[in-house]
């Protein structure tokens, strides 16, 4: 029970809706919240009154509750409002709720005090409702008044609570940086607020307090946490919002493991004030074995469901698309065994083809082994008993199961099947239980971007490179290594980290590599790479998604489940109708026109 | 002391540079931190060693430090990071150093790593500087390195800490509210941010959650708080910035008692875990008696200089000025007596005219009681001896005082006085010890915008009148009393808040008193007032000026002294050099051009 004490100092009631139980019996009580179900029962009325912490059921009849009480309790109405004062007496036989931890009593009320009317509400106050998103959104207010939101909001701020307690607790400093900041905009798109006072200058909205933690490293706050509202002006695709909240925190005079080792035990301290175990210390997978084993770098390890390395299985195979692949050294056959899916419909295994498609597959070739030991496959005659064998054997083959492969480059591969992997997991219904806890490390520094044929920061282009790695900065830079950690929960990537340079003239080594001009760097990272001139000392942090984390831990399927007053995916606020057109005396105090 | 063992685990040292004492004598530590001082007394460095913590002498000498560590000790120089490793042992006879906390030891170092080179720092890492203001924000990473600065935001970490603690302790919900939101300029100017995706529509920064709040409240959030970024868009005249943070609170089903009950409660411990005693209750001193005592309706109380109405006294006096006052009902004769100030040479009393012109007065009539018995005054001359008799035993005159009279309506009067009372207390350096809290309580509805010749709220738009007053909202709204607490902190106003309007109806009145048309109310706060619509509680709140509460605590005379990173008085920020101009296309991309 959350409900303490303090709750009952400092309000109109003595109690909340959540709280009394049998030894309450014959005590007088006041109770505020809202009229939930009303039920008039012919001489008895009966309501459900409904606070944040639960609710409880209070009874008038003519005679206990006189006739002012009772000639009120007939006119209320649903989500109106109440304060009611009576006595807490069992309830008649027969007559418990099980399903409310305040379902064996009931107050008699003797006085009630209607706080407020109510409209009809827009939609039912229940966890169970059918109302579009849109018009929950539009009446958020009404909405976070369900059992299921509200439980939400509270679960965001204990969580919230317990990871500034557990920071606290070890010397780390809360420190707020500025919203207002410099537009950097390298990474995402910035948020831009225009400066009255300096026509034609804007600033922007933090991407992330990155380079201010940074700074402040270098500032010898040695430990910083902040809980950031971060803005990233992207297309609202899937689940994401214009503004999320990240647990940020940076460390100096540390290695990597010191980092890393703190962080899991602020994390298990949170988890834990949440009655969520995590074990200590957390597995570590490298990116390189994460993407070979489970096609991503988040893999929910709940499951098995592998990718294998079947290349070598196919060096002399009629089927020429293997045997060329395990010809061509950047080629790869890989395969995963989806358990169950083998007694599909050949149908239903057809279509998955279209699923593949969307991770990046031209086709899907697949054999599905029936529970009659026949099999199913549109590529199994050309293999070879012994490339059979070999492969019933490398993906512990049983009657059942779906063997599906890709045939591309190692990433590719790995996407698709990767992919494949966690889609199966849905349509199996492959059990998750419980929350699953790891680190992935050592990704590479930079990734090759197609779209712009250049390096990217696979992090960011802040992060340490392996030092024994920075040799070939110029000669292989995919090949060099870097301090970073992503925290994966239940598949997700809830967080992420690594160690930063703190040397200026290695950053502007990196920041070339990433395309930048020295011009363009010294413009936009000047103030940082001049900071690390003045005596930086060794640094790395982290940033928890909170949004996400809390998502996870409520079991929602969507980050505006665990958030107040989230957007629209267009970015709308559908309460205030923001964005909304501003005054042309506003547009012209900040010197700019529409165009 | 702050540091805690948590320090020492997943850190490159051992020990903070701030917790050396002679029972460590023997111990062999590690140390991080910057150098400080280095001295060198042929054959002997010596280095003050600085971290966030405190400061530890670290001393090298061939013989013990090897050769190689001396070597580098010989290299070292000021704040270039570094790892040190030695023997605690106590300083030799006559050479501790009673200022630090570790001035009895020093450390034998036998290894020492360089953990990065600096440039000379642009200024002295010293508390006593005098670097202008502005070189201290473009190099703002050193300027935090500084005891004083290190120290600030420590203690605003500290506080912050300490009111989340108290407010979850209390069965406060911490609940994020949207940074972009819905424009609604009617207080002060909003920062605006243009929407990409929605051409010609804009977000605004809040200037407070106060509209959110209270839809949570609405939401049943019950008891809610933040510690939320505002934004105003104002000149930044005097100690104002463009962003700021308040501890925002609100709290539904209570009265004003409720509420003004739980703050005491939480500021108390808040202010008790940083070594501040406050007494409970908090004195309460209504608007119209703080305004009519101390001219200012945030006074300090740590001393009296009351002001005093004398009008009565000079009914029938030859001194015209003052007789046609009082036979004015709307003017009043108000007086101070700042003690002291009457030896004062004659030149320097009357420079105080210009003084009060500053607060809108026409001049400054004054008398001073010389230590002699003699006064020199401009008006004396006109007073007879029953009215300096009257106004001696009113005012408590004794020699060495001098009395300053207003002669204005009630408002110009105290304004005029409350400054004249402010200024003298600084002139006079009376004494201030400790800190002074208090309520200023039941503020008037409205007053009177002379400039826009309208109603404004006194305190803001949602605030409930007084229930028997309502009557009077159209005929006499100025006489409407309203719900209304400051907190006062040593002569500031550090947190201010009032019960809320939750009638939709008495909404739309308020907002048409304060010149709103209903279109333009439905237009800007329609949401609120629907919302009102369906079941609203009673609510009432507060927020914290959190920037300025730490200021006061730190003894500071800015907030921008508890700011990692403040702006200029111009809003810029000189270590980034924000705000900036951005590119056409990210100006583009928001369907903007400049003017």
């Amino acid at each position: 029970m959350p409900t303490t004490d303090p709750m009952h100092v400092h309000s109109m009631h003595t109690h909340t809706c959540g709280e009394l139980r049998l030894e309450d019996i014959g005590r007088e009580v006041t109770l505020t919240g809202w009229v939930w179900h009303r039920r008039d029962h012919g001489g008895l009325i009966f309501v459900d009154l409904r606070d944040r912490d639960g609710v409880t059921q209070v009874s008038f009849d003519p005679e206990h509750s006189g006739g002012t009480a009772f000639h009120v309790a007939e006119t209320i109405r649903s989500e109106w409002p109440v304060k009611v004062t009576g006595v807490v007496r069992e309830r008649p036989e027969g007559q418990d709720n099980e399903k409310l931890a305040t379902g064996r009593v009931e107050v008699l009320i003797s006085d009630i005090e209607v706080l407020g009317g109510a409209r009809t509400p827009a939609f039912q106050i229940e966890d169970r409702i059918d109302a579009a998103e849109d018009v929950r959104l539009r009446y958020r207010y009404l909405d976070l008044r369900r059992p299921k939101m509200m439980g939400n909001l509270r679960l965001r701020s204990d969580f919230t609570f317990a990871m500034r307690q557990a920071l606290h607790d070890r010397a780390f400093m809360e420190v707020e940086t500025p919203a207002l900041f410099k537009s950097t905009p390298e990474g995402a798109r910035d948020f831009l607020v225009p400066s009255r006072t300096q026509p034609g200058h804007f600033y922007a909205l933090p991407q992330s307090p990155q380079l201010l933690k940074q700074l402040l490293m270098v500032g010898g706050v040695e430990r910083y946490y902040q809980v950031a509202k971060c803005f990233r002006d992207e297309d609202l695709r899937a689940d994401r919002q214009p503004e999320f909240t990240q647990v940020d925190i940076e460390m100096s005079f540390v290695s990597q493991d010191d980092v890393m080792g703190a962080l899991e035990e602020v994390l298990a301290s949170a988890f834990a004030s949440m009655g969520v175990r995590m074990e200590l210390p957390l597995r570590r997978i490298s990116y390189w074995d994460a993407m070979d084993s489970y096609g991503t770098d988040k893999p929910d390890t709940r499951y098995d469901m592998r990718l294998h390395d079947v290349t070598s299985i196919f060096g002399s195979s009629r089927f020429k698309l293997f045997a060329s692949a395990a010809a061509n050294p950047d080629l790869f056959v890989k395969a995963i065994n989806a358990k169950g899916a083998g007694a599909w419909p050949r149908a239903q295994i057809d279509k998955l083809a279209d699923v593949a498609s969307g991770f990046g597959a031209k086709g899907l070739a697949y054999i599905a082994f029936r529970e009659d030991g026949s099999v199913t496959s549109p590529i199994v005659k050309f293999f070879s008993d012994d490339e059979m064998a070999a492969l019933r054997a490398e993906m512990d083959v049983e009657p059942g199961d779906l063997v599906m492969f890709a045939v591309e480059g190692r990433l590719a591969a790995d996407e698709i099947l990767g992919g494949m992997r966690a889609h199966m997991a849905q349509a199996l219904n492959v059990p998750r239980e419980g929350h699953d806890f790891l680190w992935v490390v050592d990704f590479p520094l930079f990734h090759w971007d197609e779209d712009r044929k250049a390096y990217a920061a696979e992090h960011q282009p802040f992060t340490q490179p392996v030092e024994d790695d920075v040799e070939r900065l110029d000669t292989d830079p995919l090949s060099v290594g870097s301090h970073t950690y992503d925290f994966v929960m239940d598949g997700f990537e809830a967080g992420g980290g690594g160690m930063r340079i703190h040397d200026a003239d290695l950053q502007m080594r990196v920041l070339e590599k990433l395309g930048f001009t020295r011009e363009r760097a010294q413009e936009q990272f000047g103030f940082l790479m001049e900071a690390l001139e003045f005596g930086a000392p060794p640094m790395g942090g982290f940033a928890l998604g909170l949004d996400r984390v809390c998502m996870l831990l409520a079991g929602a399927d969507s980050i505006r489940e665990v958030m107040a007053f989230p957007k629209t995916s267009s970015g709308s606020d559908l309460m205030s109708a923001a964005p909304s057109e501003v005054s042309g005396k506003q547009l012209k105090e900040v010197s700019l026109r529409l165009l």
